[in-house]
């Protein structure tokens, strides 16, 4: 018999893939587990060793962040077995909803070929506002760890408001810290203004660099290159939160004696039952709209 | 040729006792180092090999924190030569203000029997207030670090509303987590509902202990024992600050697997300069009172 | 029968002290009404028209807040019959509970002679603590409409830092204010920096007062006299929140032309309901402690 | 001889536009003004009694908000002289910047086919957004002022979060209100949560209709209908801040006797010279962009 709402696969996945299977199913949804051995502490969900079943029973398959490494096999660190994902995809019917985070390109293409109805849920915008809190989280306790002084009365450059640069902005002011962000839009530099941070384009940074204890970079784009890291005081300590290549020039960092740290997939390490609710959410939103 | 203001000697202590000799230089003081040759970068001040000749010299002399760890020598980690108590009050003269972070008896004793007017700067209150704010950024950094979940809307308890308490609640408050404290007066109790978080009654607390992710210690008692330690979930993550012997059954939460964190001395771990600055505000204080 | 808890009789008093008798019964307490005919709306309380017959039969009498104005009668200006303090004295008895607002000491003594057990719940500091928050918002109304620029970014000083300025301050500064509050103990000014605010000296407030758009003053003595406010830019608004006869010298400030506002009684005026809670939990506790 | 940056003739307005012309006189620039007899304390600005001659000499011309009330003068009622806007037109070089706030369509027109360059300050991003800040103080004071308890613990409810939502939302939390928020998007109901209130659908507003001590309306369409009011509390406060005709059945809420309060042009009643900055900054922007 049917719980409330649909039957839900959660294939594969690291922790935070277990603490979704929890969620959802303290929710009151059906859950079914492949691919989660290792998980410890899974509640009110049945746990199916193969993973063809599942998929042909669920309504919705949730296949972890990212879905797959080598393209070939789920990503799932806390299998005992190999998930193919050409079973699943074999399994799988049009009436079914897959979600994922981050399918690939052949992948998202085999997919649509079959007629199969995939969506990535990293593309949410809902997602990406809630995950700037962990990140902001996670950076902040890097930053209390790694300078000698407090947040508190300290100056702070944040560069890009973007959904991050915004949280983290906030999080630094809340706590005491003397914050600077930067932005290009007159409007950005308005709400930054009525935030109470001290706005500045970002193409003026470079003056104003030696006053800063601590910068914080969201923008994925090279922002601090050598000449701007020299500008910089040697006590500075520079955390670079942008996906990978970051906006650092390392090389130039290490030669000038800087700390630059950077920090990644910080939801996922500080928070990631809390990164976990994020993704029920979206997903429930998905599922919502979708009206399975 | 003086500087402003009384002639400094900074003998001993660790990195806090550096970053202090180089605020008071930043502050226009004339400041004489001993035993800190293993701190790097100082600046504006003038190392001093001999104590005796030091201390002959100065106005204030300061010593570390804590002044000594065997009564005979001063806590001295960066020297190269071992500097003696006994040395140090033969040189002494009843103009000077000596000032440390906790005599103990036998030395305050010594100093008092020879005229000498010694003030211990851990006793004051500002200091202690001021203290509160790098604690309590520690303790969000290991809250952060240590648990599944955001500070962002989980449940704490804050147990105690002295200086730390008062801190540590505003400090998670404004980053967004939902803040029971507990306390003892009915004018704490006010004080804590006028901040925006929920008081309760320290001998209640008993009954809603399952709500909480986090559990912040401030109070040196055995507030949480086994009793209470066994209410708690066992996600709970559980952060002692009071000194030690700290509040928590340490062995009953081993044998319930809870977390529970013993986090002493964070201001000289977290943010030493800021410590130093505190310090030296304090002693500033001080010696403007003592009006040498 | 009895409800739950003691029977209270609310004898006179303003619109706050019908709120109170509201608020009690909405506790589920049981409530006799006396000399409140004029306030309307009230829920599950009894109409009781002879004070006396409602002191006979309360465990509890709440009198109003000042108890009386002229020391023979009730101040009761919602009631159609006038209700005399020697009636209500005559008929009380030494087990009963008698709560107000300020007795006058001739009256306290009367009760006293009487062996009557008499509280003045003004003197409670609980009380004291939340009344700040409905007396800080009554201020902060009067400032966004007596000055011509936004309390965002307006450069602010609080005078004093007791109950109200504390929680003023902190108001202030959450609506993006830059607040300076002068105190004269290192402790406090050690909490105002903690706060966010700037912490000055109260004797050196002096050199700094043209820097202010608005000035509020929490301190019960002659702070802002002739020469403080010559002082001060003519647009400065100065917002005098002391209990009369208040803290500034106002007639030098009509020939000064500067904006000075005394602003009394706030809570009741601003926020009736409110207050009416604060005293009605304030009495909670007192009779939770008497144990009745 | 020019002082810094361009020439800038103020032509009539209100007290926002006599406050506009001394804060860009504050900053240096060269400033003429026209028909503002009646505001007083201009400082360093030239005054010119005859429009025609300052428009010709100006390389900037500044028109009040709004720009005309007939289409035939300037809104001046600061002015002792009638101003023509004919005249105005009749003066104007192509080279020259005019800006104002809200010209009519016609006047839009006539100044296009003249090859005038005009621009309306009114839409600029910045400027809406910076008056969210004094909007939001107006309608606090308002709050504090019309409701029985205090902002402090109360329930409020703000209907849509664009720019004045945002602002208000953000100041009722820092006043310890507990504060709801509706809005369509999921990502608008993303970023209401991470700023620590609480989501809600603006399509399910209804059933939580009663919970709320204060209601913000700031979307422009009859959002609170008869039915909506009807679900309201009778003590419920109804503060509409959407431009006219506001989002409230009037007459439905004076039937039901609930305290609905229009409030409209709130910068310029309670922050006119904070207005006046914000017209100023967004003002030098364009002249930057313009590059003139």
């Amino acid at each position: 018999m049917r719980k409330k709402g649909p039957c839900i696969a959660v294939i594969g996945g690291d922790n935070r893939q277990g603490y979704l299977a929890d969620a959802l199913a303290q929710d009151g949804m059906e859950v079914m587990v492949v691919g989660l051995e290792k998980f410890p502490g899974l509640h009110n969900t049945r746990f199916v060793s193969d993973a063809v079943e599942a998929v042909e029973e669920a309504d919705v398959m949730i296949l972890p962040m990212p879905v797959s490494h080598d393209g070939v096999t789920v990503n799932a660190p806390y299998s005992y077995a190999v998930i193919y994902l050409s079973d699943l995809v074999a399994a799988a019917s049009p009436e079914q909803l897959i979600l994922g985070g981050k399918f690939d390109r052949a992948l998202a293409d085999e997919l649509a070929g079959q007629g199969l109805h995939a969506i990535d849920y990293l593309e949410r915008e809902e997602l990406a506002i809630r995950n700037a809190v962990p990140t902001a989280e996670g950076a902040l306790a890097i930053a209390i760890n790694e300078t000698k002084v407090t947040l508190f009365g300290s100056k702070c450059l944040v560069i890009g408001y973007g959904r991050l640069g915004k949280v983290l902005a906030a999080d630094l002011k809340a706590l005491g810290a003397q914050v600077t962000v930067s932005a290009r839009k007159q409007s950005d530099l308005a709400w930054i203004l009525a935030g109470g941070c001290r706005p500045v384009q970002t193409a003026e940074i470079y003056e104003g660099l030696p006053d800063y204890d601590l910068i914080f970079n969201t923008v994925p784009a090279l922002v601090l290159g050598r000449k701007e890291l020299q500008k910089c005081r040697p006590e500075t300590v520079v955390i670079d939160l942008a996906s990978s290549p970051g906006g650092l020039d390392y090389t130039a960092g290490q030669q000038l004696g800087l700390k630059c740290i950077q920090a990644l997939s910080l939801p996922g390490k500080t928070a990631p039952a809390s990164a976990a609710v994020i993704i029920k959410d979206t997903i429930l939103n998905i599922i919502r709209e979708e009206t399975i």
